[in-house]
């Protein structure tokens, strides 16, 4: 039984405070439960032509935009699959960046490593010095650090890899799509993708991606690249305006459902309320320090993502210990993420949370926090 | 505007008779609608405790029984990808088989076939001969070819690759699972899998498969397995009571509520169902004939599928008017697939469909056919 405070939501919504799944509204959660339609008829290719354009909306593109029945890590590994060739190198400040690193490596790829300490981010010069140090055919790198709040400059980042010959970018934006502005086309990231649970607020089950002509140029050079995550797979299946493999029909309503929700709040205010959540942290944490508590952001200024926070607790407490108390209190926040599970808590503030429920959220946290 | 008829049935339920996506039960539908959950938590080992009895009863295993967020497909790739090392054979009589054989070559496997006419099935002995001409590690089989309606026997087929040393069978019961009785331990089926939205009456966007022991022992000698369709991850994953990526979570509320829909009519009654369904199309049919109106099965007694039928149109009648004039009716059906296509017209008359139901559809169709 779920402790019900004085200050409970009127709605159920807002209590949900992962950093991914996120919380979904109601109304899109409703609109998974459709009726079933095929998926090789006019019905699938009115859907993709209703969420098309939004998906290119939100990526910052013009290209097609891949939809994959799987999880994000379904694209990452058609980034590796379908645009590295032998050599890769992962930039590390994280554990989705490990990952993306040990998804090149499970695909007997030649893999080495830039790493920086958890909760710092990379930056153009250095990267600019190790792809100097030894030659590469693609580059790894998430945009925002789900398990660290980390935001890393991949345009910059972008700049400095096109500076050299034939090495591809490819970028998680896991937590980053939907949550900030993306300028897959602008930016010239080769391959870009996230999932659909976390800013963009949808049930888990879809993952979406873009690659530039360069990339998709790469993958037709590429042998045995499998099947599902082909990507010439989904450029041949967006041509027809369907999905190389079956699609999830129910999580496609959803995800036209909360499309048109973006549309109607507007990307630039969506990107706008997420940046005001993050400020809301930051000043919180400042506050709560200057107060004693003994918080800090583990993102130094300049490097902190709009979309997850990475809060330093102070000795005597963990972050089980605290995220229990709070869910005590009806409001779920995640630990750190491995080697930061105790030292650090995660507060997921995207999706469709608002400023207003993060102040809830802040406010039972003090309770927590400093009793 | 769908055409509606004076027979309509009393419920939107029993009109849209695929061979996949089937019709899903409002109320499983509906239960999509759920709130999200953390996927690390205890809240998703309860969730898949409470679907593993259910998937182990329909699969015929003692085995875990994967959850992989992705349509079929994924799951082939999965077999292919962990448990073929260097030379398939693959059985093809259909569309479905010779993607299989597909996806083996898009892996850089050495692939040989075995093919008999689409509309036929593949033989023991037949398998038997192929074996012992040429050395392979693996061997794959569709087992309810849903291009054809034929369906492999491939219990025997097991007996005949295991009487080879080192041999695997990997099984695609896309369209068997959940609509007959299917024992991947009984069978020793190497590796089987199959689809959400198929004999399941669940919609698409997981796919279930069981490795037997021998598989994973096969598996932990491939290197490259890839990351998102490791076997040696789902087992991992499930020994936890969770799903090595993030699962689709509102697909997983859909299976439950599914999962104890099958529960309370007993796995055994819906086998019957279907089987009597099959029966019923395939007296309709003879009784068409009797009329004059020049219909076929079009696979021969004894390989028919209780799950799709695939029926022969008669000389002037082609796949697509006869379905888009019962879509007129208000009922879909698909036509022939791929060189099928023109020739003959397939009904999926499986998972929550009842034979009062068919009867429904087949008086529609015996309106277009023989008006």
């Amino acid at each position: 039984m779920t402790h019900v405070t004085a200050r409970e939501p009127a709605t159920g919504f807002g209590r949900f405070f992962l950093p991914g799944p996120t919380e979904v509204r109601p109304e899109v959660l409703a609109a998974q439960a459709r009726a079933m339609i095929g998926h090789r008829g006019s019905a699938i290719q009115e859907l993709i032509a209703e969420i098309e354009p939004g998906l290119q909306r939100i990526f910052g593109t013009c290209r097609p935009v891949y939809v994959s029945s799987s999880s994000a890590t379904g694209l990452m590994e058609a980034a590796i699959r379908c645009c590295s060739r032998e050599r890769v190198l992962s930039l590390v400040n994280g554990a989705f960046s490990a990952r993306f690193r040990e998804i090149a490596s499970s695909h007997g790829r030649t893999v080495e490593t830039l790493e920086v300490p958890w909760g710092r981010g990379h930056t153009a010069d250095l990267l600019d010095t190790a792809l100097g140090r030894s030659s590469y055919d693609a580059v790894t790198v998430v945009h925002s650090e789900t398990s660290t709040g980390v935001l890393n400059p991949v345009a910059e980042l972008a700049e400095a890899v096109h500076r050299r010959d034939d090495v591809l970018l490819l970028v998680d934006s896991v937590t980053g799509v939907g949550g900030m502005s993306v300028e897959a086309d602008g930016w010239q990231l080769d391959f870009v993708l996230t999932g659909s649970q976390k800013a963009l607020a949808l049930p888990p089950g879809l993952a979406f991606g873009v690659a530039q002509e360069a990339a998709v140029r790469r993958a037709e050079t590429i042998p045995n690249r499998g099947t599902y995550f082909d990507i010439l797979a989904f450029e041949a299946g967006l041509a027809k305006r369907q999905t190389p493999n079956t699609p999830a029909i129910s999580l496609l309503y959803a995800l036209r459902t909360q499309l048109a929700r973006i549309e109607a709040e507007t990307p630039a205010m969506r990107y706008r309320r997420h940046a005001d959540m993050a400020a809301r942290v930051w000043q919180w944490v400042e506050e709560m320090d200057d107060r004693g508590v003994g918080l800090s952001m583990l993102a130094p200024e300049g490097y902190r993502s709009p979309t997850v926070s990475c809060i330093c607790l102070p000795d005597g407490r963990t972050g089980p210990e605290v995220t229990a108390r709070l869910k005590d209190r009806g409001f779920t926040i995640a630990p750190g993420y491995g080697q930061l599970k105790d030292t650090t808590i995660r507060i997921g503030h995207m999706g469709d949370h608002t400023v207003a429920e993060l102040d809830e959220l802040l406010h039972h946290l003090e309770g927590v926090l400093a009793p």
